[in-house]
């Protein structure tokens, strides 16, 4: 390893390096008074701004141009965190050249008008005490609005390629490494090493992290013995407790009459949410369709705003106003799950088509294996009139093909229940549940909560079954009564419920036979009106979406697409022939 | 129908409502200068007015929030973008409530911060002459920023929940509906109404309408005589004609060492796009890694504007720096697209994970089967050192089950030119070619463009083949060698090449029992560091990816998740055996 394999491998946007863990290991400890500032020259501080400038010369532009860079700024400057402060590595470089290429706003402007105080610090090269300055104002506890610290600054200094693009996309190699050491004065013929006046400035680290953990320590024990109630609720949330009773505020049985999975949503987790502070809910702007508020609820929001609509709030507040700003609200929920497992348990909330808009952050918490619940509503064709923008045909093979991910598309009340408790209870990445806008039949003799857990479960068994019927969600009532239909023309269905691909995927083999019975010679049909990709593995036929969704009243929409009772009995029968008879080529598909 | 329900179907972001496609089809005509406005009277406008917000009460707050419009606003200040208008229909109202319950930022000073003008219309209700004034200034020549017109609006105005959130999410209803009509003065009873004042004030539409179409065509003629090289030009790029020997631009052989694909676009691409101005080709702050320039290109940029790198532009430019903004940059694509079919074949680029980031625009494009061709590079595992987070391995999913979306994954040069060549023919909406960053073998006696048209097709043929081996991509060279080995056991395995599941999809069933052979018994193994699902179509068993990647330098990375020639013989073969001696169940797919 060089220095310039060093400074590829620390690239841009790589997520867990070797600081961000040092930093949430030991060095900086929930809850603990800032430290004192230790005293420093102006030399000293020199040093060590070089030593990081060797260290990782790979910073972004991005802030400012990136929609969910302005979606956090434009949040963060709402909700007045004046805690935050944003260091803008002021370079003017992106790969393509310098920033003004390409973007020429007055940045500080744009900032301040969210809310933001800026300071510059206009050399940003040398004017270390400058910085320093900036960022100890952004530690006064007075303050009242985030800072942002416009720090202009020059990518690759000191080596041959300074102020160019070729800074930020490549290594700088070994000769402008060379070049910029030998105008720090250090030793150019070394790689990796660490001069002892740096060496030197960073040794009471260990101690002074002890030091921290002692008074941290100390202060936790004192508050323990006189607030012993609140001491314990914080180290179980710390510990990432939940209630030992929050299974049993599930209710153990739903109304039978047909209700929409958005509102079974609530009557599962509502409890829950009320009794629980370890959940975190909010939404993109969807309170009325996502159904995830309780009775009582407080905002999260400066308790000075005095908002138009009267809807007051406090830091204290565990429901999320995050506007119409998907992206974000996923990355901060991220945030929240990442602060340590389970202290937060953040839910998310908007249309499932939304979840497009903040599917990058989705992703970034499934590579993190952070637990974050969210919650996807109108999730279906059935949605209806607001047409083909906001009914899904392709985007549930996004989250059946992510890793980590567990997408969850539960039948009914009961399967809503089984959801939220595997929910709940999985630690490996984030949940999606997928629920529907419209009412949908409860199915009370058949679906079983923990039948969900395992991603698929027999709905409904038939020994001398020729056709195993698959679906899920909205429409899972839609093969029990096709069954029904078919039994009566003599031909001899059972049904399976299949609300996750990930949960059934992991399940052993036997169990996935026992399920299918595709072993026996029993071919499966899926119906779902999202496009087949992904259903493949499961079935050898599927009344599938061709395409995308069409602006009909939902009790009109299936009937256009052709999911009624009879016509996809009649295909099926159709396909069950052809089965019989050979016609179906050995792994081929049919389209239905 | 009543008027409730035709508010409601046409909910904001529908697309292409009754109005949209009468601006497109007669009202608007390309290139037709500003007629004079309309002599109107206060009252006159106030009617109208009236009659616009009976008909749409539904519009949006968006704007400011949602980080697609704050990439859009940054973008549009920068290009000095003078005929561009922005109504922010400024009503405070959101879904959850008072916009101010999440949003309390300066808008107008974040809009002029982003370089564009602002005018304020305090009274939106009433001021109809201030909202005509402010339009009428965004029509001078002379402007050199697009206007910010800021109008302070009241929704449901009229109705007893003017101002309130629910006239935002829900139909105002028959009563409203009523209550809004009788403040107007207008029949209460009578819905879907159009009074006599209204129609009168539109009457000479169809008249100004056929005044506006001769006086373009007169203009035309008289241009086409004046300048008769300039006018057939103008002709066919209106009527969407390629030069005839466009695909003759494209070279009819490659360099036999190995390539990276992302190197043969340009090799296939940089003729056609340096000959035809159809062609804007763009990205997102990523020129130099996605090599999408040709010699001379120009850049579309204000001419005043001097950029520190010293790189010039022009309006006439056709190169487009979009910055750090994949998804305004596939928004606007789908604009330019739009404009008038094959009159601008937009082109973006940047690594295909980032086309996560475009997503929803890439999806509005695909449902408005916009011709836009998307270039995604780093598309594999084998990008190497930037690890997980710029390693696709879900995303190809996604775009696989897009309708109308034709994402491609061409093998090598030769493949290149026939994803390209497909992708120029194609008009059902837009097209992925997907690439690689590493340098990849070239498989010159093997590999066929016409092939790619057609999904897939057969690359090594073996007539006693106990196997068929799939891959596609970078890694189309893999089942190459895994075949090579294969036989020195005694396996014959023949070699599909497959870089597109839709094309494929679309081919006659014998054609894809002819590639797949899988009826004749003959079982199929895909190979690619993707996930599997999707691939259980179309074969039995796969070595594919099983979770996210690894930052580790391209050489090395295939080798950690076990896609060496050695490695994967071995699985296959163990697979081919399981297989005959009845070990896999029906339907099974076998992850290796």
């Amino acid at each position: 390893m060089t220095d310039v394999q060093m400074q590829d491998a620390n690239g841009h946007a790589n997520g867990s390096t070797a600081y961000g863990k040092a930093a949430v290991n030991g060095l900086l400890k929930v809850g603990s008074k800032p430290a004192a500032p230790k005293q420093t020259n102006k030399e000293d501080l020199q040093l060590v701004l070089q030593s990081f400038r060797l260290l990782i010369a790979d910073l972004c532009q991005q802030f400012g141009m990136e929609g969910v860079g302005c979606e956090a700024l434009s949040y963060a400057g709402h909700l007045k965190l004046n805690n935050l402060t944003v260091i803008y590595d002021n370079n003017q470089i992106t790969c393509d050249g310098s920033v003004d290429l390409t973007n020429t706003e007055d940045v500080n402007k744009k900032v301040e008008a969210c809310g933001w105080e800026v300071i510059d610090v206009m050399d940003g090269v040398n004017d270390v005490e400058g910085i320093v300055a900036a960022l100890e104002k952004g530690r006064d506890p007075n303050r009242t609005k985030p800072l942002f610290i416009n720090v202009r600054s020059i990518i690759g200094v000191g080596s041959a390629v300074a102020g160019e693009a070729v800074s930020h996309g490549a290594p700088l190699g070994k000769d402008n490494v060379a070049a910029m050491k030998k105008v720090y004065g250090w030793d150019t013929k070394k790689v990796f090493h660490i001069p002892d006046k740096v060496k030197k400035f960073y040794e009471d680290i260990p101690a002074r992290g002890e030091k921290h953990v002692k008074e941290w320590n100390d202060l936790l024990a004192q508050y323990s013995e006189e607030y012993p109630d609140l001491a314990k609720t914080f180290k179980e949330r710390m510990a990432g407790k939940l209630p030992d009773n929050w299974a049993s505020m599930i209710p153990s049985s739903f109304p039978s009459d047909p209700t929409p999975s958005r509102k079974s949503n609530n009557m599962v987790v509502s409890n829950i949410f009320a009794e629980c502070p370890t959940f975190m809910v909010g939404t993109a702007d969807l309170t009325p369709s996502v159904n995830m508020t309780w009775p009582d609820y407080e905002i999260f929001n400066p308790p000075d705003l005095k908002p138009i609509s009267g809807k007051k709030g406090s830091y204290k507040g565990r429901y999320i106003h995050y506007g119409i700003r998907e992206h974000v609200m996923a990355a901060i929920a991220n945030g929240l799950a990442a602060y340590s497992p389970r202290t937060i348990i953040p839910i998310t909330s908007t249309f499932f088509m939304f979840y497009l808009y903040a599917a990058p952050a989705v992703r970034m918490g499934a590579l993190q294996k952070l637990k974050v619940i969210h919650v996807a509503t109108h999730d279906s064709i059935g949605a209806g009139e607001d047409g083909p923008t906001h009914q899904p045909v392709e985007l549930a093979a996004l989250y059946r093909a992510m890793p980590n991910m567990e997408y969850i598309r539960p039948g009914d009340s009961e399967e809503v229940a089984g959801a939220w408790k595997r929910a709940i209870e999985y630690d490996g990445g984030p949940t999606m549940i997928s629920v529907s806008r419209q009412a949908i039949p409860q199915l009370p003799r058949l679906t079983k909560r923990d039948g969900v857990g395992k991603g698929a479960y027999v709905l409904q068994e038939e020994q001398e079954a020729v056709v195993t019927l698959i679906s899920a969600g909205a429409e899972l009532s839609f093969p029990v009564n096709v069954a029904e239909v078919l039994s009566e023309k003599g031909v001899k269905a059972r049904v399976v419920s299949f609300p996750c691909h990930k949960l059934f995927r992991e399940q052993p083999l036997d169990y996935q036979r026992e399920v299918l019975r595709r072993n026996e010679g029993i071919p499966a049909v899926v119906i779902e009106p999202y496009v087949s990709l992904g259903w493949e593995r499961w079935a050898d036929a599927g009344v599938n979406m061709k395409g995308f969704g069409h602006s009909l009243p939902g009790k009109y929409i299936y009937q256009y697409f052709g999911f009624t009772t009879q016509g996809m009995a009649g295909k099926i029968e159709g396909f069950v022939t052809d089965f019989r008879d050979g016609k179906v080529g050995r792994g081929e598909f049919v389209e239905l």
